[in-house]
């Protein structure tokens, strides 16, 4: 069923109005009609069943919570060195999709790509309506934020359980233990830092671990830069919500 | 350093002649020169350090043997029902990148694009050649195939320790741990179905499980068809790889 998101808390019994974006999509794209249900996530992190009641403008009646548990155990935020526009985007998609909580985009010393501060909004604005459409595709509960920072080793403000920086040189080394580590030693949250396409500068990493990162290979190979946070992401799943049935 | 692939077996102290795509790409993009060094990878996965001794026609000395055990712990081959021209770039790519033996693409019953069979040999062409440039830079000792499969159910046919299929329904009702059952239970290799967007149909399914494939969710989260085959990859390394060094 179509998933779509509300910007409110909702609760079981409600009738609320949806904003038109919502209403264009589900109306005109997908030609729903009064009567027809969908499913819209709230902004707790809670998913109902709605069922429309009129269509002009799209207002529907909130009927059975049908929350479920997919959202990854560790919130994860990625901080990326910027790529050329089409990667952003396929990041910023996969990602969703992958259960990220935080996508931000950094300017570094070696990236082949820079934003200037003043289009950053423009550039966020079309990245977190991907994450939108991404999130509603893969069912999610929430939507990612999507985020710009000037400067990457400005993550060493970041505050988490554990913070890793991907280093290509860790996955050179054979060092392929830290990743592991980390995500068993995370209780709720884990950041980590992404080079741009031209790596990570050696003052960058320096500043990074000087705050509390530490450096981590992602497996043996080497991945292109816009797929270092697919693995993690994916990683963290594997690592974390696989084993549950047992 | 670059990698390039050669399609014999190589020795240290053997002088060999490269292809003219080697040749144009170290030569003409790259501007190597007499002396300059790069690495090569030959057809037994084993990778050398070799130094240029003329340009034209590129000829090289091999010298010391730098293999690395860079190649996932599991064969794992996809067999992806077909999507749109971008989307099977797009995972051969990042397939390669993430470690697969194999990659097939299938015609299934409810796809949304199909191959015409006569049409295939040169879309193999081209993603095979995207296989190869994915796997020089991310350092694999060996290049995954890439072939075609006239109908999804073919994959009965294929030989593994553990057969799996990707399947939504499992993933919704919340079945996590078939996965991980799986690439526990592999001894030496894994075969994976990927259904194409539309989905995979009942009698498909009904196909492959009579064939040995069990059905498995990957993770609580709907990925897109593009999406899932990273997903398996990158878990199948966080599973294998990741906790050697403890």
């Amino acid at each position: 069923m179509q998933r779509y998101f509300y910007k409110q808390p909702l609760a079981t019994g409600m009738t609320v109005e949806l904003d038109a974006a919502v209403q264009k999509h589900a109306v005109q794209v997908l030609r729903m009609q009064a009567g027809g249900q969908f499913e819209l996530a709230d902004s707790e992190a809670h998913a109902y069943v709605v069922s429309i009641t009129n269509v002009k403008p799209l207002t529907v009646t909130v009927g059975a919570d049908i929350t479920k548990p997919v959202e990854l155990p560790l919130a994860v935020t990625i901080v990326c060195g910027i790529a050329k526009a089409q990667k952003a985007e396929l990041v910023t998609q996969k990602a969703t999709e992958l259960g990220v909580s935080r996508i931000i985009f950094a300017n570094s010393q070696w990236g082949t790509a820079r934003w200037q501060p003043s289009k950053a909004d423009r550039k966020l604005e079309r990245l977190q309506l991907i994450a939108r459409g991404a999130a509603e595709q893969s069912h999610r509960n929430v939507v990612p934020t999507v985020e710009f920072m000037a400067n990457l080793t400005d993550a060493a403000q970041l505050q988490a359980d554990q913070l890793l920086v991907a280093y290509e040189e860790s996955a050179k080394e054979g060092e392929a233990a830290q990743l592991l580590q980390s995500v068993r030693a995370a209780r709720h949250d884990l950041v980590v830092v992404f080079g741009p396409e031209g790596g990570i500068a050696p003052e960058e990493l320096a500043q990074l671990t000087a705050a509390g990162y530490k450096a981590a290979g992602l497996g043996p190979r080497i991945l292109r830069t816009e797929t270092a946070p697919l693995y993690l992401l994916s990683a963290v799943s594997a690592l974390t919500e696989l084993g549950k049935d047992e």
